[in-house]
């Protein structure tokens, strides 16, 4: 295929993709849930079919030398298609925010109007090596009546296909509209170009992945972009802290799952509390091997043997590790300039008995997630009783934090009459 | 200056925004207020400045031999001046929709989550002529908390300087903290450029202006950007109309100020009445001087000396003017059809006595606005009720048809606990 042909196509799908995000306004809430369970039964039924197709990129996953993480997150088996269809099923019982009254009022003039909320139209996800993320998008737009084009990484390509074609092939016969969940064919990244740059078709992208794919897509996007970056999320122990909440909500942030973005990679302490506090941390870090990166006056408290330097950088590093870095500060103030200016903007939570203190915190750390007394793993939709959840997004337009079904509606204003004219 | 010095400037303008609107979070809504007063008040007390100001742009405009609407635009007087302090007084009165709690709830595990309406951080705003814009834009986005870096066109420059001034040093000693309102004193599109690329200080970009800015600024930005793009609004007569309404409709949706974007720009009428409304409202367009362009159906049933032919361009132009495109549609799935494929999705009014049809009609439109026997005029935050717009969005993303205070909002999760971490 020529460059040329491929624009084409993926043109032409976006096309698609519009017709169908128009059939898909008509389906009623009841609709959706029987083909989302059918979704679910074709994706357990074609099993062999999906893992034969997962095999292959398996085998060229370990021809190109991929590492074993990269394998792993590529595997199927009998058990992670089942999570997926059972994943789906979660979706179907779950609340259907489309067509619901947001606000509505009555005008001087008699004019009656509703602000309802609607699918938002057609959106194109580009994900990674994951081949589940294949089912989990496709399925929480469709849930909300979107359309999406989906674009996944080549390692997965095969797997992609076999699921993509479960999806739609058992959703037809229950009513899917066609092209209501289609995936661009091509790997190459001139196809990611055409995505972008198609603004007529597609409403918006949701990147699914690193850093430097997501940068791509900003660069390339005309439309808008819900991005999901790092978590450079802190836990700052106010002077006003209990010692052991404070231990367990850092060594919690830290280490109950460090490989994700909710994870604590920074700690905060006062300084007032500095002297007792930091050597019980310290402590209780080394007991689960966190490596500890302090500046001067942590490592001055910790004892300087067990802390290693920190240099600028730490304060802006993800790590994803059994890694810490760790600060004292001034005042509480000190504390949240440190964080609006090196955290991401993610999560962020404040150990303190201090009333007044979390509130000044709350306020004034400008983060998704603000959180007084609990562990950072706690931000997600799913611990927030969202059921599902499509990332965590670190923008601040449109969906901010654990983004689920309803940061995947948009809303219009019906305004009825009865001759109304402007004077 | 040196582009490279242009560029330093506008980002450390940027950085400045940032810690401006960290302090914004902190002023209370009535702290907020009183600078609003101030402000208003000191537009007033330098209206000899503004109006000098203005007079070197009216020279410069002459001079670049400018039409006579541009120079209108252009154009301060007393009562513009008076206008806009008023302006900044009616937006001291609004309910400060920051702070808001829009939901709040507990988890089983005791966590106790609200989610609160927050500013958005800093806004961009970039736009052309008219001088009025500097106010109005900085003056909603102040009230809702967020720092902006105001870029205006090179026409306005003295005249934007002024209002600037009068805004920054008005609002000073009154509270308002420094850098909150920035006005780029540079008018070359290089600046445009650095603005969009800086997306570490800017959360928004809101380009108000015509088609080719909102175009320029969609590609270059990596921010969102919201779009205020063209209105291509619609009435459809339906088969089961009254037709004196449907005539009213029609012309005060043309007629009533045309040079609007929420102006009637195709009307498309039923087949099935096609005979006895089209020469109705033939007539009545007639007699406002309306140049009425028809498909061959409507020729037909006018009279074909009394309608142009249209063209398949004229579906998809905004007149802006007294022109209107009319087309017959063999029913309400083809009327629907013509709109989601023609139009912009600002605003589209049905007029019909069948209540089914109607909500077929504001279900399956894919507009912001979907009206039900009312002229499309009233698609207005002020006719909403909203007390201010910055625009009406097309986009649907963050905020779709009028953009009021609320939409210059973003919001953020506050969570407590007492020591919650996760299992």
């Amino acid at each position: 295929m020529t460059p040329d042909d491929i624009g084409r196509e993926v043109r032409l799908m976006g096309e698609q993709a519009r017709a169908a995000s128009h059939a898909l306004t008509k389906l009623s809430t009841a609709e959706k849930n029987t083909i989302l369970l059918a979704m679910a039964d074709a994706l357990v039924a074609r099993e062999p079919e999906i893992l034969a197709a997962n095999a292959l990129d398996l085998a060229a996953a370990d021809e190109a030398g991929l590492s074993t993480a990269m394998q792993d997150r590529l595997r199927l088996d009998s058990a992670r298609i089942a999570a997926m269809a059972t994943g789906i099923r979660e979706v179907a019982a779950l609340h259907d925010p489309t067509g619901e009254i947001l606000r509505e009022w009555t005008r001087p003039n008699g004019l009656r109007l509703q602000k309802k909320r609607t699918p938002i139209g057609v959106i194109g996800i580009i994900f990674e090596s994951r081949p589940n993320v294949t089912a989990d998008a496709a399925v929480l737009c469709f849930k909300t009546g979107n359309a999406t084009i989906l674009r996944g990484g080549k390692e997965a390509i095969h797997s992609n296909r076999a699921i993509a074609a479960a999806l739609q092939e058992g959703g037809a016969p229950a009513g899917l509209p066609d092209h209501s969940i289609q995936l661009i064919p091509f790997t190459d990244r001139e196809s990611v170009r055409h995505l972008c740059e198609m603004d007529q078709w597609l409403d918006l992208i949701i990147p699914r992945g690193g850093a430097s794919l997501i940068e791509a897509v900003v660069s390339m996007a005309r439309m808008p972009v819900i991005k999901h970056y790092d978590g450079i999320c802190h836990v700052y122990v106010d002077q006003d802290a209990d010692f052991d909440m404070a231990e367990a909500i850092t060594i919690n942030s830290k280490t109950q799952k460090p490989s994700v973005c909710n994870a604590a990679e920074t700690l905060l302490v006062h300084r007032d509390i500095a002297a007792t506090f930091v050597p019980q941390i310290v402590a209780a870090l080394a007991a689960k091997n966190v490596e500890v990166r302090g500046d001067e006056a942590f490592r001055a408290f910790a004892g300087e043997a067990a802390v290693v330097p920190a240099t600028e950088a730490d304060w802006t590093t993800e790590y994803l590790d059994f890694i810490l870095s760790a600060k004292v500060v001034d005042d509480l103030d000190a504390a949240i300039a440190h964080i609006n200016r090196y955290g991401s903007h993610h999560t962020d939570s404040i150990v303190t008995r201090d009333e007044a203190a979390a509130a000044k915190f709350q306020l004034e750390v400008d983060s998704a997630c603000v959180f007084w007394n609990c562990s950072t793993r706690f931000a997600d939709g799913g611990e927030f009783g969202f059921g599902a959840e499509i990332g965590i997004s670190t923008d601040k337009l449109h969906a901010r934090g654990p983004m689920a079904l309803e940061e995947l509606c948009s809303y219009k204003y019906l305004v009825s009459g009865d001759g109304q004219v402007k004077g």
